[in-house]
């Protein structure tokens, strides 16, 4: 029995050295998450998936992983930025429009005032996304999103959008495609909002970008063919969207999901559905200091009591900004003084 | 001056061997294309857009390529394979459907008048494909393709469906990628039909599958997430669907783009569209002794007069199914005495 439980804890040993190890070298590659559950998790999910021979191995055509963008690999307050974007656009358009001066939600909007704006509720932000978001081609389109996301500022930060994403979740993203996965957006925005530059902020390309969507309709314009933008909802991939556009767009199940608010929870339970080894993870943002503090009382992103509720109880990680990331947006440059 | 001519004539003489090295190293890749003005397209702009520094030249993540699947990567006789699959369907469910007995366009079909039963137009054809294609889940409808591809057999020539899938075009599949082009079906066909098989029959993961589609809805069934098939379209991946459905799961203009009918016509002109190298190509079936020939007077993938004389006008590639293919299918295999 001695030898038994001698070679039996040598054994132990050799698992957690090499468990140790593979931790070790996977820091290199996540500097900016501190040692603690959420990363030992992902650090382990990789190690096993990847494993040839290992018992949870996934082929590598199968390694997918989903991300929520707005408040996942973004920022999202004080509102999330596609819609800091129309407001940009309503300004830009008021003067070839001067009977928004007396017409909601754009009125309000002109004169600065959000709130009363937005108080019109789905029907006024539709308004609002339908006068900026249609009526051209997506060339045209195109162009008004990678002008505005070079130059446009961020109200408190005074950042570029681009420079509002989450450090440790890029590296997230690099640390699995490094292993062999495949990276993919799946957000309740626009998803041509997001593809002029997911590629370059984020290296995921326009193909792997799953958004909500407007109708397009194609036609011959001076002999050239073009896809005209139509004011009409075409997909909204939010809540129980999320499953269908991920089906629609990718045809697989991921075996990873990412998200950060109660618009996600379909996505997680698809993932988790799947049967196999999974990763389910939370973004919360409990970070007053480095970026904000919000749960079910904010007006976007909610996580809610629900959420976490159901996170604890079906095993899926919540990763806290503040106990998990060593820096938020970049080492040199956190939203101090804000 | 005779100098200059000299030398002149030398660096053309330069250029002309080069060309001539990288036909035949390409003819390693292309072995069942004879020589002829579809092979030397192909070889031409895959040597422009791939070679640093020339003005074609074009990176990486923007070589699109884009292939309709029915009659250009497989056969399309004497129906469209879905609808071989479809009418085989109808046959193993008919013991739960004895209403079908005496119900058009079913009752045809179980007596085996397809002429008869497809009579009925449109209305009969969307009447079988929701009886076979909806009211399951999407993992459930994924086996049943699946056990049908294995299995199923083309009722003249007798071979797995998969293996009527067109030599040359693997060939030309494998070429592409190895010179960095992400290669994506775009099919009028189902994209959940086509998924479960494409990787392997083409290496196209389902991921770069883009077709027809109906609505799907997301529920918890016994407590397990599913995806449940409806009867109702959700879209139509043909003519101008397809810059659509390019648009919406690509999000890029191909750069290179394959068909053989009328349903291709607007993919061709989208991808034309975009300025720059471009390669347009339209295979036309006129091999009655090895595959089929049918034209305009097909009741399926109708290549018409007025779609050749487009190619002509516009500059695209007719591959001529005779003519440009050393083999159809399998170089052992012809599909002799069908």
């Amino acid at each position: 029995m001695e030898m038994r439980q001698k070679s039996c804890l040598v054994g132990m040993c050799g698992v957690v050295m090499m468990l140790a190890a593979v931790v070790a070298q996977a820091a290199d590659q996540l500097p900016s998450w501190n040692d603690g559950p959420a990363k030992s998790t992902i650090v382990e999910f990789v190690t096993r998936v990847t494993k040839a021979g290992s018992t949870d191995f996934v082929p590598e055509p199968e390694r997918i992983a989903t991300f929520d963008n707005d408040g996942t690999l973004w920022a999202e307050q004080p509102m999330y930025f596609q819609l800091l974007f129309a407001l940009d656009r309503v300004q830009a358009m008021a003067p070839q429009h001067p009977e928004w001066k007396t017409r909601e939600p754009f009125a309000s909007l002109l004169k600065g005032d959000v709130g009363k704006a937005l108080a019109g509720g789905d029907k006024a932000t539709a308004e609002i996304v339908m006068a900026t978001h249609a009526g051209m081609t997506t060339e045209e389109f195109e162009k008004i999103v990678r002008d505005w996301i070079a130059t446009a500022r961020h109200p408190r930060t005074g950042r570029l959008y681009t420079e509002m994403v989450y450090q440790p979740m890029l590296e997230l993203l690099a640390y699995l495609r490094a292993n062999g996965f495949k990276t993919f957006i799946v957000s309740g925005g626009g998803i041509e909002f997001m593809r002029p530059w997911t590629e370059k902020a984020y290296g995921v390309p326009p193909e792997q970008v799953v958004g909500s969507s407007i109708k397009t309709k194609y036609e011959m314009r001076e002999g050239k063919p073009v896809l005209v933008r139509l004011p009409a909802i075409d997909f909204i991939d939010d809540k129980a969207g999320k499953p269908v556009g991920i089906n629609s767009h990718i045809g697989r199940r991921p075996i990873a999901a990412f998200g950060n608010s109660d618009g996600d929870r379909q996505m997680l339970e698809w993932t988790q559905g799947g049967g196999g080894k999974r990763l389910m993870m939370l973004v919360h943002h409990d970070d007053g200091a480095r970026e904000w503090a919000y749960g079910a009382e904010s007006k976007i992103g909610t996580f809610s009591d629900s959420l976490m509720a159901e996170a604890r109880k079906q095993g899926w990680t919540v990763i806290s900004m503040k106990d998990d990331w060593k820096v938020v947006f970049r080492p040199s440059n956190e939203l101090q003084g804000r």
